[in-house]
């Protein structure tokens, strides 16, 4: 176990009745709130408006920035800056999923900041405070709600940038699984494989000694495995999408990660495609997580075949290390297949994608190499790629 | 799952390095620091000395409010309540384990409220704010370095009583696993049964669909149970004791009872008999922990069959769930004993208690019950404690 810092004053309130707070919860701050939501979703279910009424019995004036769309921009953020500043905003209370959530992030983050808010995506710059930001998660997959990241395209060069930071963690976050029965299956799923990457993602580590993170993250890919089957075939199973959305909050709170180092490999080769093809950020990592895994194996197949027995039940006695990884990594592709997630490039519908542009991208530098568990080159990541076709 | 509200602020630091965080961590607040320090240990492995000369080269003035003693009292509490106000200190820092973080508690909770502190150990009021309270951790047992929790005896009457409140979680908590080093392996032992404790607790209840915390829950009994033995094999075993350090945080910092309610009455039993007969917490839980799983199976055999078969690996197929119950208790009193902990009030040396006066101290009230998972009443409490024989 390496040693860790570990911090997180996010406020949880979580369940049925959990919309019954938003009023204390805002109170708190003041009477001027700016509401960040995305497209139709929240309104077809009815909690825009039934959000609009609670704002409105207590008393708070709303000013409001909708239309946030996946893969969220720069240009959105500075226009909720520049309404906090003119309308003297309280409290941004972000109303959606991962995009609307890092969109408000973006927003509390550059309030209270002199210059241009994307000094901290571009990583010159830390923020030293943030304002005050609610949640109201409607989709279980980004983990934003609890996390510690927010992700920006800024338009100008198509620069997808993510920063980490203490003042990127909501206030507070509501969470009613409810608000999740709605969510087409195929999101679902793509929150679901998220959710599990997340997890993944921290436990592929070579930092030795770290049982009790191995243990919990074991634990929370299990429940997710077995809940989301049971949310795709009954979508408003309450106690199925209850545990998915928990797990969501934890798989990226940094708890999983404490006293080890991820690898986030996996992570970086899904943006490129999803940014290239426009894959939905949860089928992208279906589809490349097993090919990452088919290939770092070769180097180090140890966490591979331990996360199979551990996870995936496969039998320990089965064979040597690669031959256990490479039966746990089939249990894995199976699964996906079974929430209705691609699992090759072919599946996703990209035929003939141009990898050497894909790996470019990921690793500009040619002698640069990314990820904790398996140092990846531009080669590495071209073969990857290759073994996604 | 039941609706909940989460939140722990508690900034830890972790590890071999994590001292070298005590002044930036301590400077935040100001200057005078009130130490609240227990018995030698500290002292004798040099820790004391490290933290006073850390202190003075970084400029603080220190006040020292020493010997607090375990099942620590409210004495003392005022005495460092009267030291804070008169040397206008500005962080109260407790080096021990529970007993002297529960009176650091104390102390920061009054500093700021103008009545009688023991008002909110009697639950006639509740603190709006306290005091910022660092804790170093020299003890895994109690798990008062993340939780809510402070517990403090009241001489008059030796009334103990505890509280829970968000004003209780300490602003950081520095931990480092070497200073568990040289504790006798009596006291590592009691610390690895109270941290299980305080996990099963919470895995007990009749609340259905809790897979997730269930799970957790499991990871981090698993991890206490494996590391246990290694440490008090090899003391200095960092990993070992990294593990069983960084559980006894979790267990008790509340996350793994979201959306679940725990049981605690093996808790509130073994308070009674470490008050009468001065048995150590950890080893009057491993007397009256499966005498408590013993006595509710008749009523109740469902969640002590998956603590069997989820936790202590006993076959599913074995028999019914009273069948599987009972092989996992014999497992689980194994393990105790394998600790070197009693597991019968006689191996406690404790011979012919005064039973009666015992479950009516923990029930004064003839029609009163206890327990989340199955209610006990005072004939009940007679019962594990005669189990318990």
């Amino acid at each position: 176990m390496i040693d860790f810092i570990f911090q997180n004053p996010a406020k949880i309130i979580f369940g049925k009745s959990a919309l019954s707070h938003l009023q204390t919860e805002a109170a708190r701050f003041g009477k001027r709130v700016l509401l960040v939501t995305g497209g139709q979703s929240a309104r077809r279910i009815g909690l825009y408006d039934e959000v609009m009424r609670i704002l409105s019995d207590g008393g708070f004036t709303v000013f409001e920035l909708s239309g946030i769309v996946p893969n969220p921009v720069l240009s959105r953020v500075y226009e909720g800056i520049a309404l906090c500043r003119r309308e003297k905003i309280d409290l941004v209370l972000a109303l959606g999923g991962g995009s609307v959530i890092d969109t408000g992030k973006g927003i509390a983050n550059g309030v209270p900041y002199d210059g241009d808010v994307w000094d901290f995506y571009a990583g010159i710059q830390v923020p030293k405070a943030a304002m005050p930001l609610g949640v109201l998660l409607t989709h279980a997959a980004a983990g934003s709600e609890m996390s510690y990241s927010s992700v920006i395209t800024n338009e100008n060069g198509r620069i997808k940038r993510g920063f980490n930071s203490i003042t990127n963690v909501p206030t507070f976050s509501i969470l009613n699984p409810e608000w999740t029965y709605t969510l087409p299956p195929y999101q679902t799923s793509c929150g679901g494989v998220d959710i599990m990457a997340h997890m993944m993602e921290r436990y592929f580590t070579d930092v030795e000694h770290v049982e009790l993170t191995d243990r919990m993250i074991t634990a929370g890919i299990q429940t997710v495995m077995h809940n989301l089957p049971i949310a795709l075939q009954s979508p408003d199973n309450y106690d199925a999408r209850a545990e998915i959305m928990w797990a969501g909050a934890l798989a990226h709170n940094t708890l999983l990660q404490t006293g080890r180092i991820g690898d986030w490999c996996s992570h970086k080769l899904s943006h490129e495609l999803s940014a290239a093809y426009n894959l939905t950020h949860g089928a992208a990592l279906a589809v490349l997580f097993p090919a990452w895994m088919k290939h770092v194996l070769k180097q180090n197949p140890k966490k591979i075949a331990q996360f199979a027995t551990d996870v995936l039940a496969v039998d320990p006695a089965l064979g040597t290390d690669t031959q256990i990884a490479l039966e746990g990594i089939k249990r894995l592709e199976a699964a996906y297949r079974s929430y209705g997630m691609p699992t090759t490039l072919r599946d996703a519908g990209i035929v003939d994608p141009d990898i050497q542009a894909l790996a470019q991208k990921a690793l500009p530098e040619p002698d640069s190499a990314i990820g904790g568990y398996v140092k990846i080159s531009r080669q590495d990541a071209i073969e990857i790629y290759r073994l996604a076709l």
